[in-house]
């Protein structure tokens, strides 16, 4: 790929981002981290990869103004639209297509490129450790919602069986469950070296505030007069 | 203090929250943590403490609009006029805003009163430990602030010396160095024991960020060409 050709992307990339410093961030290590995967694979298209990982996010906004939407398929679509109306060749564009539209996690729409996996792994990657956290938290500042829900005795839930969303909510369905959903070993490594990081995290987090309220609210109830 | 003055104090925190789902979070942890550390003192008054604890943000909402606005100063005025309206004793008001002007770290401005220093001990202990982490990235969530900044060369600053807002910034310049900022040794002793998880997260964060800066940006500049 030219220099010329991945300032066009990115520009393209920074123009759907919005305002959005982590959105930003977020691209920037998936293109970096899946050009690590991708030497441990053989036979990559780089132009490709490149191509998808940069623009593999610009559906976001669609997304987050309609929830209804995907932005996989917003996405995918609008790289679409924008690759052949710039002289992009069609089969290359379809390819790009492809790599974006399967780059989420579903069921019933696994990536089947390796570029496709490249892609789906350093976005997943993104997720563990950390950066995980760190992301996981932002997003929940963005969206107004709580670290953690109370159980109906007034203690602190750790997220699992919760029906509420929070950030413990979200580690214990989401975080906690992706180590084992990589196509490439090199991922899969990568991820496992990040683990422990989302672990202790959690658990402190979840010691830190559990334990105000438990002590708390008994010395409260114990201070406190009928009349 | 009477449940029914309680609920009248926690109702007025609550309609001054708007919707933020993690202020109303910290105020029950300072609460629940000033009361922990006040078991290890004598003489303290519960009332003022349970009250100033309770109010001690309600100022929060008019900073956040405007900038220029301390909220522990218009917050220590609000709850004044709240007390002095609901017939609270003009002394106890006076003692409330006190506690709650000075409840923010400021060189010329420090707590007097030990209700006044429970409170500002309660609230600095949430900013340490992975709760200060949590908080500090929610936020930087809702103000669209990133995680790091870059250097000139392309890699990732680990936030010392940084001038432009972001996550590592905001721990080198903060975060950092609050553990020996507190007026009761509970406290203090609460902050030594959360300290290493902010070390290890804020290490973990800056390792998986930077690494794939560096290599990945080597990577791609082999791979783009001039024309």
């Amino acid at each position: 790929m030219t220099k010329e050709t991945y300032r066009l992307l990115e520009d393209y990339m920074l123009s759907c981002m919005d305002d959005s410093a982590h959105d930003k961030e977020h691209v920037y290590r998936v293109l970096y981290n899946a050009l690590k995967i991708a030497k441990t694979q053989e036979h990559v298209d780089y132009d490709i990869l490149i191509t998808a990982c940069l623009l593999h996010d610009i559906g976001r906004k669609e997304q987050f103004e309609n929830p209804a939407l995907c932005h996989a398929a917003v996405g995918s679509e609008k790289a679409f639209a924008f690759l052949t109306g710039h002289d992009f060749d069609r089969k290359y564009a379809e390819q790009v297509r492809q790599c974006i539209r399967t780059h989420r996690y579903r069921e019933n729409n696994q990536p089947q490129s390796l570029e496709a996996k490249i892609l789906f792994d350093a976005d997943k990657l993104d997720v563990t450790g950390a950066m995980g956290i760190a992301r996981t938290l932002i997003y929940k500042g963005i969206v107004a919602e709580p670290l953690y829900s109370l159980l109906p005795d007034g203690t602190v839930s750790d997220g699992a069986g919760d029906d509420i969303p929070s950030f413990f909510q979200e580690y214990k369905y989401k975080l906690e469950h992706i180590y084992d959903r990589f196509y490439t070993e090199k991922a899969a490594a990568l991820a496992k070296e990040r683990r422990q990081a989302a672990v202790d995290f959690y658990n402190c987090l979840y010691r830190e505030a559990a334990s105000a309220y438990q002590d708390g609210r008994k010395t409260l109830t114990g201070l406190l007069t009928d009349s």
